[in-house]
């Protein structure tokens, strides 16, 4: 199953919106001694909506050998016709002995079909192998289905004390090339990438992808990386059209509270939402319209206001700082807006779930504390 | 030289104002494989000032067989007289074949005379095996030769936006008490404790060692773990003589720029010290005569007002900083206190060296860019 799941992270910057999906075949008669390798008759991983799943491009390296063979799956085959066959069916078909699964669908009407169909076929399943990790690999795809909404991932710059950029405004660069590379793989994972209007009048951010800015150890599939749509809060709109996040023609959602009449680019959608009780725009709303359009991760980079309002509003799943060792002094503006606290209790508290040297900057990962994980949704 | 060193961290919470050292004494020709362990003969670290140094230890338990044999030594071999006999002399009486030494001696009157005497008896010497992680463990001691003045550790513990209490000045227990629990075998490793008057005003603190509050991989002799020296900062003699601080009986410097008069009990010495341009406490002449006293390493724990004043007069060699998964929002108190800075040129940058999950914390260690190492000072 951990080869399963390597297989399938390497989709994790082509499949989306689907989710990543790896599956292994082996001859259990042919492991010995906990060496799998030469056991592994096929494997493959979903690369890309719309092409063949996982188990297929396995079944399909494992030809005749797949008979009382063991498949080993991340994700519960599926049961239903969709752009492909139902993958229960080829595994029946193939006459595999055993499919182990990692985690169930989590599609409420289908969940559970596909091991019910393969137990009815005659086959030994079992669930539950590397849950949690099968579970982390699609989070988004899982609260998408879960919640009605994607998985936020809010992303964050700061200096050691906190700061975003001197008291005059003066900010470029706080972090490293290493700390922005990683930034690239993260944007890259995500199905939308989501800023504010400040940030786009104040940076002029194209908030793309560039794959060549990989740090060299993120290894994937042959496909070329896929750029995230983008979204952008302008309330008031005051982005231009001619504003560099538009200019490599990937789709971006501007989202305002009046239609505004601009002349955009085709790809270019305006969405006019619903305005919350103070007038701005409506975050758990606009997220759930977000969740329709089939995005499962939103990553967030903006500015302190944002964050703060996505803080507040408890909608960030994880935040990831990058900090940079240096200390800009307490006139500095700080990385997130929030009212103030006059007891310890109302202070924002979350898990810290990581902590590792990006370059010379500290990169750490916060989750809600108490953040679901496979055994609580499932 | 790995165990010599592992050896010499034994002694780290006793041996102040000595520094630390390990010896471990080998027959070569039992070394089998890379094995070290059956090859070992006599094995020593040095405990506590007064107390026989870590070869005299190791040549005890050696006896008779440490003829022809290897020590590994993690300081230069003493060749002066001191409260112990000269351990270069104990090395040649002992008939031992090799020696092969970490780092030479620190003073520049006698370095290198301990090797110099054991090869003119004949004994090869080798010298810098380990020399990086030998320099490391004395870093203070080595600190005070070269330098005049202590190495000096600020501690500070924030939220992740960089805050040490509310704006209402509501503060307790950012941290965790695992971070705590690290903090004490900080101080346990430190010469002086050094805080300001406004601590002591505001949190009456204790400032002690409690080494039933060590987490348990922290291993150490038979020793009971030293109390050391505390100094408080107290320019306008504002600390009453019934602070906690006081009460254990462990000596306390206290700093200030008149005499004045205060009863105070016979551990608790007042300092009378020159004031700087802005009429505050000199800092550099300050830890130059705590230097003066044999303090190698200093501990700070303190407000933003003298961690600022210490890192804009470049006076930290090592910040170590705990942050808790929290968010205090912008009106919260800094850290640091710092001027206002108009140019991303003048933010004072860090080395950082390490960053580790301590409880639900994270614990930064941060150098001096480019800090001093063993190489560039000896």
């Amino acid at each position: 199953m951990r080869r399963a799941l390597v297989l399938a992270s390497y989709g994790r910057f082509t499949t989306h919106p689907n989710p990543n999906v790896g599956c292994v075949i082996v001859r259990p008669e042919l492991v010995r001694d906990d060496q799998w390798p030469d056991a592994i008759i096929g494997e493959g991983y979903h690369a890309r909506a719309g092409e063949p799943h996982a188990e297929v491009h396995a079944l399909r390296a494992a030809g005749s050998k797949a008979v009382g063979a063991t498949a080993y799956v991340t994700l519960e085959p599926c049961s239903h016709h969709g752009r492909t066959p139902p993958c229960a069916d080829a595994l029946i078909k193939a006459g595999v002995g055993r499919v182990v699964v990692a985690i169930s669908d989590p599609f409420p009407e289908v969940s559970g079909q596909g091991i019910a169909r393969l137990r009815d076929a005659g086959i030994h399943v079992d669930v539950g192998v590397c849950e949690n990790e099968a579970y982390m690999m699609n989070r988004g795809f899982f609260t998408r289905i879960a919640r009605g909404r994607p998985f936020v991932v809010v992303k964050l710059a700061s200096s050691m004390d906190g700061k975003i950029a001197l008291a005059n405004g003066e900010s470029q660069w706080i972090t490293s090339t290493e700390a922005r590379a990683d930034v690239q793989v993260g944007r890259a994972q995500a199905g939308a990438i989501l800023t504010g209007a400040r940030t786009v009048l104040k940076d002029d951010p194209q908030m793309n992808v560039r794959p060549e800015q990989f740090p060299s150890d993120h290894t994937y599939g042959d496909l070329p990386v896929r750029q995230p749509l983008r979204i952008v809060l302008d309330a008031r709109a005051e982005v231009p059209a001619n504003a560099r996040i538009f200019a490599d023609g990937t789709p971006v959602w501007l989202i305002r509270l009046q239609p505004s009449g601009q002349q955009l680019p085709d790809h270019v959608e305006e969405w006019v939402v619903q305005a919350n009780t103070d007038g701005r725009i409506d975050l758990p709303s606009l997220l759930a319209q977000i969740a329709e359009r089939n995005v499962h991760t939103v990553w967030v980079e903006s500015g302190a206001r944002l964050a703060g309002s996505l803080m507040q509003a408890n909608l960030i799943d994880e935040l990831i700082l990058y900090q940079a060792p240096k200390f800009f002094g307490p006139d500095g503006l700080s990385l997130v807006d929030l009212p103030e606290f006059t007891r310890m209790d109302d202070v924002l508290s979350w898990d810290l779930v990581e902590a590792t040297q990006v370059g010379p900057d500290v990169k750490l990962i916060l989750r809600q504390p108490g953040a679901a994980q496979a055994n609580e949704e499932s």
